[in-house]
């Protein structure tokens, strides 16, 4: 191997993801995670090796390069493989192509054109439902018929790192008309994966369940805040807006589709049946372990959640076919969050607002504190990683503190 | 003046709109629209009388110029109404910096970042109310303190003339539990305009009501085409997603917030009061006359409803005070849509939804045809423009036809 990988890291020979990073000397371009370091993207295309324009390296996010396709970027990734287990290829003795992670600052991967926030996980659907409406019939009548997404705000996905201030908005105190207006009392996480579109499609046309995963890139861990009161009081009849699009956080590496390839599994059954274009072959789900970490301001990470992607209900394919189905174009750069993904377990799940199930039960932190929702100062640590056969292919993290309210 | 303006022109001398154009021989630039013509904004500052990039002026968007701020777009804008007034001045004689509308194809005036849909006038909340809910109670608690809104999809927003497809979807039949697929029975127009914000922040900062008129660059009507059978099976509880993405029209000329200056007028008045952040000073509503026409496929226009902008309850710099009171961060070239503009009258009402009463008073058509939706064929056209002491400032139109489903 050319350079040192840790056992057990998340950036393996198997994984190769992509992102933008910036060295204290030089300004944004492209690399990928191997081990500790990045291999600097930009820097290898010095070698003559890569027959497309560099410039698409050089850019402040990486759609240009995604929007070569799949015949340009897989084989970037397999090259850099081959050449990273070869000692004699072209990476050989070249220490200045890799920098440590270390000493490079992590940005924003892509430029999000339009995100779309789905709710695709029934265990949290079901949770909520049965908080907010009807034990009974906790899901709503189209729930099983439609992947049900809402578009939110592209402009305040932030990276993994930044801090963030609590949002102030409009809540309604119980048993009151009139509402008040200060900083959120239920700021909440929710542990999300995201994936992001490497094709465009023209208006009009729609892409199948058994296309979708080519037109999907990679994807990331996400964290999509939300306020709780704030959402309480706002969101009816048009659903949620300043509850959420105070920022959202992803992780900077986009692991590909492919490397996640060998981690598929069968998702759970649908029942009743779904309509025709839902319908798909083969295994959709991706087994991706997932975990949740609060780290209050000066004490200990402790973790929180232990959740999995393969829970989902509706996966990624049937996800991307009903957001075209009517014809919806999408771009190189779009985002789709899951949806909070939380499993069967109390402790899988995926939200404070579950995991506290709505104030009733306060998590115990060490520090002898409790928590309802998030406090000022606390950072949500997201991790994510697949693993079979001794091959592991990780996210890294999404990080985040919350600052007081401006 | 330097070229003939026909009376009555949307385009007058006080307009001055901003637009992206292409010829049959070159590629898009930036102009202005002055009566029956377009000044090529891109030859104006080959005369060396601008102090900015020509750059700008030369891409397929106007969001590098707009983003220059209001110091230069205001200039320009008003350097231009003086050169045009003034038969001496560096545009007299040169014919070639104009080119005639009709030999010019407009484009997406901005790259549309962000998406808001607002949901501001009362009389449209109030019939959609009165239809789907309760007429009693037809205004959701929430709707007089906050104004409502919603995230909606940028890439499918198009220029006037662009011709769409039905769209696909799920929809429920009456008494049945198990939806259908096909091509919408009820698509529908709403007659909306939008706003476009010229200036970024940052996240976390919020803009007052006496400081949005700043942000904002200015207007263009808006079409927000809606699938209603679509919408009343998925909108709950997220709100509204393949109902409404599959395509929204603007008209292609910006009018500058400084050209509608002279015909700004009280809104309704508010009561409940609003909370402090919502509270503005001075006239904030826009005398803007609107019409909407339908043309069945080889028959003449009808005009179907007249309303008017200054009919809405809340306010631009109320909605954009309220989409960045907890942080969200807006940047050059968003749009944010009004919502459905209705007035009192029936007439007035600003959707096929309100005209035609959930479709329990049909539209009569001239050739002898009924509306209660939009039919295949048929093209919609909305025009808007204020008028005041012999000053007229128009948006031209935003018109488009639907196509069966693909």
């Amino acid at each position: 191997m050319i350079i040192h990988i840790p056992e057990n890291s998340d950036f393996s020979i198997h994984n190769i993801p992509f992102g933008i990073f910036s060295t204290k000397n030089r300004s944004k371009r492209a690399g990928v995670a191997i081990g500790e370091h990045i291999l600097d993207l930009a820097e290898v295309h010095k070698l003559n090796v890569f027959d497309f324009d560099s410039s698409v390296l050089n850019q402040e996010f990486l759609n240009a390069f995604i929007a070569l396709g799949k015949s340009v970027t897989s084989k970037v990734r397999s090259d850099i493989q081959s050449w990273l287990k070869d000692d004699t290829s072209i990476l050989a003795n070249k220490p200045e192509l890799f920098v440590k992670q270390s000493d490079a600052q992590m940005h924003m991967p892509v430029s999000v054109g339009d995100y779309t926030d789905f709710y695709s996980s029934i265990e949290h659907a079901t949770n909520v439902g049965k908080m907010f409406r009807d034990p009974e019939n906790a899901l709503l009548p189209n729930w099983k018929h439609i992947p049900v997404g809402y578009h939110g705000r592209a402009s305040s996905i932030v990276v993994s790192g930044e801090p963030i201030h609590r949002p102030k908005g409009q809540t309604i105190p119980i048993d009151s008309k009139q509402p008040v207006f200060g900083p959120s009392q239920r700021v909440d996480f929710e542990l999300e994966m995201g994936f992001i579109t490497g094709k465009n499609t023209n208006l009009g046309d729609s892409v199948t369940t058994a296309d979708a995963e080519d037109y999907i890139f990679g994807l990331v861990l996400f964290n999509d805040w939300s306020a709780r009161d704030i959402q309480k009081w706002e969101y009816v009849p048009l659903g949620p807006f300043l509850a959420k699009n105070f920022a959202s956080h992803i992780s900077p590496w986009i692991v590909t589709i492919e490397a996640l390839e060998p981690f598929k599994v069968a998702g759970p059954k649908q029942n009743p049946e779904v309509l025709p274009y839902l319908k798909y072959e083969g295994n959709k789900n991706y087994d991706i372990s997932l975990e949740v970490g609060i780290t209050p301001e000066g004490n200990e990470e402790q973790t929180v959640c232990h959740s999995n992607f393969k829970y989902m209900y509706w996966n990624m394919a049937q996800q991307l076919a009903h957001h075209t189905v009517n014809g919806c174009n999408i771009k190189v750069g779009d985002l789709y969050g899951s949806g909070t993904i939380s499993g069967k377990d109390e402790k899988s799940y995926g939200s404070m607002l579950e995991l506290a199930w709505m104030g009733t039960k306060p998590l115990k932190m060490k520090d002898g504190t409790e928590r309802k929702f998030i406090l000022d100062g606390d950072t949500v640590t997201m991790r994510g990683y697949a693993e079979k056969d001794g091959k592991r292919v990780g996210f890294g993290e999404v990080a985040a503190k919350i600052l007081p309210a401006k």
